[in-house]
């Protein structure tokens, strides 16, 4: 007979996503994810395998719910300039959201990657490299449009944009206000894009 | 009679400092302390204090060997523009150092932050509020000396540096070549302070 699962897989490995985010990876023991949980080790262990197996499906629902919204941003603006924007905001969503710890799981993880295996150090690289290429892709098509001038170096802005975007999720870390970072959103964008 | 440490004092707390910045805080064990201390963990205690104190002592000796280098880059350099460069390049230094875990101890432990107290937290913000401020001074200091235009707007520029060169940490640690990070260090100086 099939083991059934009798608890909201979704609310626990939300939990355990949260867990990891607040503590980083070694700093989470087993102790505290039973607790956050609510589930014995034997039952985390059955479902999900080791704790490093946990955190990679913890890893992959942040990427899914939380930093989707990043992609998001970029696809669904009406302009190239609005995107930029609108990649600039989500850091400020994710780190002032009441419910969440501050900073970025992934910021995180990349800077704990010693902790990390070498296949989830490779998905943490491939989050900076697509961003970078969904803003350079967004931008490119800004200069097909005619929004953006033909020697705009999408690439390159790209690239600036990306650094800007974790930058701010360490320097919010760093307990910089709100404002503070509006003040820095407007700046970059008039800066990457000039009008 | 007063006790006589019997070891090199600066040796050992570099030791315990480059553990610290590979691992992060809670990763590092009192017995991996040891084994890279070359101390027993009593003499580490009747030294340093428990693993927090000795963290404090091994954080204050990175922020004395190691950032103290980015003030230097902001003091020494001639122009503004030199300071803006020497402070982005100093990222460069940093994580490719052959000696060095890469990435930034601060930076690190800023996203750590759960896992530290509020006085090492505090001593974490004011590195990244004092990288501004410097940066801000210089840009001054070349208005004042008619290097920069009189209306540059240099706390705006100082904060957009500062989240770069803590954006540049971050994507370093995802495998960003030196070259692309020299490329991003030329377009952010022309872009932050166009000629």
């Amino acid at each position: 007979m099939p083991r059934t699962k009798t608890f909201d897989e979704d609310q626990v490995l939300q939990a355990a996503m949260m867990l990891f985010w607040r503590n980083g990876y070694e700093a989470t023991s087993i102790g505290a994810l039973e607790r956050e949980m609510k589930l014995v080790r034997t039952s985390i262990y059955n479902a999900y395998g080791d704790k490093r197996n946990l955190f990679r499906q913890a890893l992959a629902r942040y990427f899914e719910i939380e930093l989707s919204q990043f992609s998001d941003a970029i696809e669904q603006a009406e302009t190239a300039r609005d995107a930029l924007r609108g990649v600039f905001k989500e850091v400020i969503r994710l780190h002032f959201s009441p419910s969440h710890p501050g900073g970025c799981l992934m910021v995180l993880s990349l800077l704990e990657s010693e902790q990390h295996d070498a296949e989830t150090r490779r998905s943490l690289q491939s989050v900076v490299s697509h961003l970078k290429e969904a803003i350079t892709t967004r931008l490119e098509r800004g200069v097909e449009e005619g929004e953006l001038p033909a020697d705009c170096p999408c690439a390159i802005i790209g690239g600036q944009a990306t650094a800007i975007v974790n930058g701010m999720i360490v320097i919010a870390k760093a307990d910089i206000s709100r404002e503070e970072l509006e003040a820095l959103i407007d700046a970059s964008v008039s800066m990457l894009l000039p009008e």
